[in-house]
């Protein structure tokens, strides 16, 4: 296929590009930000551009008025006669046939994209931190036989503007050969702000990929970014494998603080786990590891420590003083994470003790700061982090809701993956259920077999809330075992159970039962949190919140209502509450795509005023009263009328 | 023992003194400087400072008339009313009784430290590029629970004045403990230039070791040095393990270049080298490889690529552009080497294709760019470099001399160690030789067993020399088999040789012989020297040189007779002619020693100019011409008398 030289000014981006492009493909293709509100549809005639005639030494090229052939019938159309007397194309009809020089008017320029995420509300401008750059060399010849490293150095700053770069060492290693396999033709992945090129490759490679990493204590959710556009290309999760060495992040604190060698242990493991998600994520993508080129991590503050190897052993006791707070960033190499060998991870700056990068990321993500409107923010994981404000003050809390919600310690708890049951309902009359699980769109009974697994976060609230609504569980959370149902019996201990899935339906070839246990587990969690909004409200001096926000790293939305009729928050009206899945991992995706927000982290994290609650001299009363179950029989007619307790 | 706080000011260093040593030592622990012409003798009066007295709340302390106690009896006899009434002290004097705070006038405060080389001519400051700062923090407390990084910043920034610094990743991970097990006082190790801290002690820790390493294709010797005083601590020297993968540069690059791993392989057994002899080093003078803060690498254009992972393959062919060239700063741990895990090092410029860093360490020492006379440099190594000329204008050129020189492909040769033959004389007249070796001052035959092993470069150099002044080789280099000796003989296969040390006086029970192989191969080596030179001043258009100097990683001194009675050099008169012993070592060490040094290295690997010899039409004529030994009947009246070539 015949090729020519596009160069696009001002911005000097140029490269090889097909025959019969057309001009906006070709920006498209170098990373040229030109209008196309009709998204190339020929249609809104805002992709004027001004071709330029003639020969330009400096550029090495000879731009001719055969360069682009005559202008088209839609051009003739949409350009006025003026705008054709001045030459303008318009670029996405304007086929490419020769070398060529193009002038972008700065009307025609794009603003950076932005990304919209519908349904959350969010819009940010893409501005990662890395950028690809495609750059052409003179060959080393005996006359001029500079090193490798000061030819594409030179080369770089005349073809882009970038002086002063330096290379990263793992990119010197590699340059020779690329250069010379590539026909001195390469595409550099710099860190502008770093001033570093951090990796060269062959050829035009405009593409380009970073991960976010939502660290739990329990679950780790991944995110695959196209840093071009944000979008996301993959997504995974799978267990903290960290779990083995306590549930939650005190044990694992004092395991490795305690143990000789037990930080590297857990260090190892986590950066394991990290390399698997990355692995995965590309080999799904049909692309190496080493072409993402940032990570972007979050967790709390003891996932923090674990992930980057930080004695930990001082975080989880008074003063509670972390060994960093503020955003870093680290080498992927000097951690063990096997990506593109000259990137960086960022990690995401920690608030205070016990509340993380997680929270920052939520706060990103959802911007209460930003907001005249009191927001509540509760985000469940291991840890519950609830945060309460709006421009004006932002307060955060940390609440010990283990590890229920995610659907640790509970019997059948799974994560969000294929096979676990995502959303329950229960008929009021007959007590039957009605489920759907991941993977599948037929809600049981509808399907015979769902291919049941277990239960994930967000069926485990409906579920409770659904036996609740349908007076199963009483206020007190205790299964009324007087009701006449197949699916309420005792287990060989005589505890009470529900059963949610027979054998038969499922692929696990046992019964899915909620047990008596399970529901002990749940109210103390939501009791948690609600306890935690409770002393939030109090502290900002507000009787009510304006909009409540429940967010986790769930993989599967939590259901509103069944979060509102657990009480798992002070009442709100319904229109008013928002499921918005993981936040965390979208403030990390979001800090991935944007390089500004990872300041307005920075910012948030020392601006979010940390509440203590556990030392209040009432909360231990105020966490028995919440751990019944709300009146809620206005909302919801059928709770609790079958209360036995 | 009691322990008062001193602060010297306008510095700000401070540390915790004990009681009742002089201002003068405080100055000294604390890395201050104060002049004292007299050592602290008590003698020059120089180091007149004033102690201030009042309350520091800044500084948290309370100095007092009674912290240095009255004027000493010296004191009194040197300083002068005048000065007495203002208040001054003499450091050497006064002892420290209390917390004091130090005011050191311009007058008194001493210039850097120079170090000067007996005997070399060489002065240069010590301006290491790492500075050690001794800091102490508040302890983390509930209402500052900064975090711990922020806290050593903010120390780092009001005790000494430098913002903005990062923590280096390794660094950071051992902080938590660091602090809180040395009572928040530590001695940070900064780079400035670079804005990191590299490294974290407990305690007050002004002690600073950095390491230079010249690697050579055969040899590398190691310094390690003191960087606060520039004294070299300890030496140390090891054979280039990749000699089994080729003795010459151009058969490693084979191998790197043309095998699969080669290059990996090649670098790691480099490196295997280096940490080797870092840990000797480091055992040696009681410290751990940790506390080695820097390393300056300088080497041949072949063994820069393989130290450093770096492609070899194009530097071995027209138009032989290295992947680098100018001086890089790499992290040691990514290069695998064991020192200060945050620590860097340091690889100086590298020249031309085939004139590498160890030239620019060469011109470093040598300083041929100061100079008004005209300076002959010959560095004798696998290659030997030469330099020619003065300010005006700096040559170079590189000649294929082969390990000879060196020791290796000579019979007996082996490196500059204990039982190597380092001086060699021959009597003419009975044809017995004296020598010695390395490890005894006393001269065979003066000992009857003198433990000899072998020959090293400065013996090679010598032995050839005397065969020829002492008329067993002739001009033409052929030993004369006519001549009646026991010392002369024919070995199994009928080739002569001169029988060096018997087996009974070895160590190695095997007679230590030069043979007529050794002769052609130290011929050829000698005569690409002599036609490289000859190049260079007509190049430079001189028909004479001012100075020679001779340099080579021997571990012992060229004889510079013997060089010159072996034609190795165009003619100088003896007086002129000077030997530094590891030229290439010095500048690598003067380059750890003083950063600013490492500007001048850039400068003048730009500035010094590549000659090409062997491309030159006449150049195999002058060759063969140049291999017979010199008419040098007038200097030394034996030299060829037997001749029988």
């Amino acid at each position: 296929m015949k090729k020519f030289q596009v160069v696009f000014q001002p911005s000097g981006r140029r490269g090889l590009i097909e025959a019969g492009k057309s001009i906006l493909q070709a920006a498209q293709e170098l990373g040229v930000g030109i209008e196309a509100a009709c998204g190339g549809g020929m249609v809104c005639g805002k992709c004027k551009v001004v071709p330029e005639f003639g020969s330009f030494e400096k550029l090495a090229l000879e731009s001719s008025h055969d360069s682009l052939g005559p202008l088209t019938a839609v051009e003739k159309r949409i350009l006025s006669d003026e705008e054709q007397a001045r030459g303008f194309r318009l670029a996405c009809c304007a086929p490419i046939q020769g070398d060529v020089v193009v002038s972008v008017p700065k009307a025609s320029q794009s603003a950076r994209q932005v990304v919209l995420e519908e349904g959350k509300g969010r819009s940010f401008e893409i501005k990662p931190a890395v950028k690809k750059l495609y750059v052409e060399l003179s060959p080393a010849t005996l006359s001029d036989a500079r090193s490798d490293s000061a030819r594409l150095l030179e080369a770089v700053e005349q073809q882009h503007g970038l002086k002063g770069l330096q290379l990263d060492y793992t990119a010197l290693t590699v340059l020779p050969r690329v250069l010379r396999q590539n026909d001195w033709q390469v595409t550099v992945t710099v860190r502008p702000d770093k001033g570093e090129i951090i990796s060269v490759q062959g050829g035009h490679r405009p593409e380009s990929a970073g991960v976010a990493i939502d660290i739990g204590t329990t679950t780790l959710a991944a995110y695959l970014c196209d840093l071009r556009t944000g979008e996301v290309l993959q997504k995974a999760s799978r267990m903290n494998s960290q779990i083995g060495y306590g549930e939650d992040v005190l044990s694992r604190i004092s395991y490795a603080a305690g143990n000789q060698d037990g930080l590297e242990k857990l260090h190892g493991i986590i950066i394991n786990d990290i390399n698997e998600l990355l692995a995965e994520l590309a080999e799904r993508q049909g692309i190496g590891v080493q072409e993402v080129d940032e990570l972007v991590l979050v967790y709390n503050t003891a996932m923090h420590h674990l992930a980057l190897k930080l004695y930990p052993g001082y975080v989880g006791r008074s003063p509670f003083a972390p060994a960093a707070a503020d955003s870093l960033d680290i080498k992927a190499r000097d951690l063990g994470i096997r990506m593109n060998p000259g990137g960086w991870v960022h990690s995401l700056p920690i608030e205070a003790g016990f509340v993380g990068a997680d929270n920052v990321a939520v706060l990103l993500a959802e911007e209460p700061h930003k907001s005249d409107k009191i927001k509540l923010i509760i985000d469940i994981g291991t840890n519950g982090e609830i945060d309460l404000g709006n421009r004006d003050r932002l307060l955060c809390t940390s609440c010990a809701t283990g590890p229920a919600l995610e659907g640790a310690q509970i019997k059948f708890g799974m994560r969000a993956a294929p096979g676990a049951i995502e959303k329950v309902r229960i008929d009021p009359d007959t007590l039957e259920p009605r489920y759907k699980v991941i993977g599948s769109d037929v809600w049981y009974p509808d399907a015979e077999h769902t291919g049941a697994k277990g239960i994930c976060g967000s069926g485990i609230i409906d579920v409770f809330a659904a036996l609740f609504i349908a007076g199963i569980v009483g206020r007190t959370g205790r299964i009324n075992g007087k009701l006449s149902s197949g699916r309420i019996r005792r287990d060989e201990k005589g505890k009470l159970e529900y059963v949610l899935a027979f054998a038969a339906e499922t692929d696990i070839g046992k019964d899915i039962v909620i047990t008596q246990a399970d529901i002990r587990a749940i109210q103390l969690a939501k009791a948690a949190l609600y306890v935690g909004a409770e002393y939030l409200m109090e502290k900002y001096g507000t009787d009510h919140v304006d909009e409540v926000i429940l967010a986790g790293a769930f993989g599967s939305y939590i259901d509103k209502k069944s979060a509102l009729a657990m009480g798992m928050f002070p009442d709100c009206d319904l229109e008013h509450v928002h499921a918005v899945g993981n936040a965390a991992g979208d403030g990390a995706r979001i800090a991935l795509l944007n390089i500004e927000k990872r300041a307005e982290a920075a910012r948030l994290a020392r601006q979010v005023e940390f509440v203590e609650t556990a030392v209040e001299p009432d909360f231990q009363q105020r966490f028995m009263d919440a751990i019944a179950l709300p009146h809620a029989r206005h909302k919801f007619p059928h709770a609790g009328q079958r209360d036995s307790g």
